[in-house]
């Protein structure tokens, strides 16, 4: 996977992916420090035969800390996009997420709410096992954009573990219909910001 | 809170705390490298008024990054505590925590499922939205003892957030049972470790 100084990524149902975990299969970890980190970051950028990408979707661990500033360091960002689920817990986070993307001047794409909900398969009832809205309130009170709400879906757990994605089948999926839904307020937003802003370049060595 | 250079932790319920989120309140983000991370470590042991306790517990961020380290480098730990959803990417994660303590001569307590099942309030049926039984398999694989499987619950989420933790409600709840018989199962392999051990003394300047 890896040639003279240039690293293939993965490619699955349109889209290439690389990843930590590529590099180092199986159980053995990697346990490096930040500068290590910030060396890997720059690496996935600037060494993976990316080729022309619609979008690059850099998908962060949860926190305020290394890779984030690693990322902001090393290329221009369109954006942010913060995750929540809507506990009161994991709110705290993403408050301070946004607060981070504001202080390194990143535009805050919006804030999506996942485990939003949950509808029982046997019963049908709705259980808001995580609670519910407090993502959409966060947005609100920080004027960020709210892009929607993820549904816990079993069915998602079960075709990303088997390896099928749920969005293969299709927009109009009870299953995949809320991705869908917020998938497409990300390209709007994107658009919005791009057309606000100077086109960027980016080159990395 | 802050003395003349020592911390006094914040108590209740019979626990003492603390945590970044308490020296920086509100929605203000700490973009903290890894050197400072390793210096907040250090503080948070050796500065901090704890006085005797029974146990102290570190909550550490997912994977085997720099606190994880910091951490094994700065004082003697009895053991690490692996915890897991079901599903197999939170599994691959657990598989190099495991090896990673291992590497670093910690014994592995054991490994717990959090998130095992869930029980719809509506019409009880059961419901495994992260798969289940995956971390029971992982742990018999690695030879780690399994420390138990605590169900998905909104009222866990619900008292969480509400500032009074469900186990306030005793053993016989049904919603802190599973944490009780984890929490039993900790204490039971701690002292197995311990006495397996020399006693160490830790002193952190």
């Amino acid at each position: 996977m890896v040639g003279e100084n240039r690293i293939e990524p993965i490619q699955a149902f349109g889209l290439k992916v690389i990843s930590v975990g590529f590099l180092n299969p199986g159980d053995k970890p990697i346990i490096w420090r930040g500068p290590m980190l910030h060396q890997i970051v720059r690496q996935f950028l600037g060494l993976v035969e990316w080729g022309r990408l619609d979008y690059l979707i850099v998908d962060l661990p949860p926190g305020t800390g290394d890779i984030a500033l690693s990322l902001v360091q090393t290329v221009p960002l369109t954006g942010a996009i913060v995750v929540s689920t809507p506990s009161d817990v994991s709110l705290q986070d993403a408050r301070k997420a946004i607060e981070m993307f504001r202080q390194m001047k990143v535009d805050v794409v919006g804030v999506v709410e996942n485990m939003s909900y949950f509808v029982c398969p046997h019963c049908s009832h709705e259980v808001d096992i995580f609670s519910r809205g407090g993502a959409e309130k966060m947005a609100a009170q920080f004027s960020a954009p709210f892009l929607g709400s993820i549904e816990l879906d079993p069915e998602v757990r079960k075709s990303g573990d088997g390896g099928k994605p749920v969005v293969l089948e299709g927009e109009h999926s009870a299953h995949a219909k809320s991705i869908f839904a917020f998938a497409r307020n990300v390209v709007a937003r994107v658009d919005e910001i791009k057309a606000n802003a100077p086109a960027s370049v980016i080159s990395i060595q």
